[in-house]
């Protein structure tokens, strides 16, 4: 089945996960966020199919979230690299991950979460601020804006 | 093809986006969101085919982040209504959408994001932020805690 486009929707949720609503695409971006530059670095990590990769890369570079550079170690590798506006989905990420940890473990379970680099330690959870500074429950959210 | 389970993975981000890693599943989410409760109403507004949103229901009935209801006016009718978990899902959705925003719109172009319901204003960026209060940029976030 071709799946509905929302690339015209009027709705930025709508429209971001047309272009990163795929579980391979944001795991990818995880992967980049970890380090992994190389497509052979990507597909062990993600155990996906060459030819699944090489899609979900190509279209991530299409859609201006990896872009392709020389390997860094000067070897004749092309490497994946995250642009800002890959760099820019760290917050979904975390909240995602945030998410997960709270509703999908155990107490006990081993869970990686993305840690502040300094001390290793989880961030924050997330917190939704109006304009004025005050923080919002989900009640206070409205997902369409006032006529 | 069937797709992969990440039912049993550590990664936090990679558990969530078994849940809800489906871009139905995220705009049904959304919807509930914007006050959507009936079959009727998810199907109108998303547009999908009946046997899409109800296996995607059900799923999410079963993965406990909607719930069922009886009809809030009395009628035969069953309703869809976030459950806790499901509204801990913001978050998330916030950050798509301030991507969304960001990335995927020209400046002139007609934008839904989820509003502060007080003020009818978008919510702030959402910020990383560090357990000591430090805000955080990508790169001091790590994706893998230190050994």
């Amino acid at each position: 089945m071709r799946r509905k486009s929302f690339e015209g929707d009027i709705c930025a949720v709508a429209r971001s996960l047309d272009v990163i609503g795929d579980w391979w695409s944001l795991l990818i971006i995880r992967d980049a966020f970890g380090g992994h530059r190389r497509f052979g670095e990507f597909q062990r990590n993600l155990g996906t199919a060459k030819n699944i990769l090489t899609t979900r890369l190509k279209a991530l570079v299409e859609n201006g979230i990896l872009e392709m550079a020389p390997a860094s170690d000067g070897s004749a590798f092309y490497e994946y690299v995250l642009t800002a506006k890959g760099e820019a989905l760290l917050p979904a990420l975390i909240a995602l991950a945030q998410w997960g940890k709270d509703y999908l473990f155990d107490e006990h379970e081993s869970c990686n979460v993305p840690v502040d680099s300094v001390h290793g330690e989880p961030l924050k959870k997330l917190a939704l601020v109006a304009q004025d500074g005050r923080e919002l429950e989900a009640a206070d959210v409205s997902m369409i804006p006032p006529d």
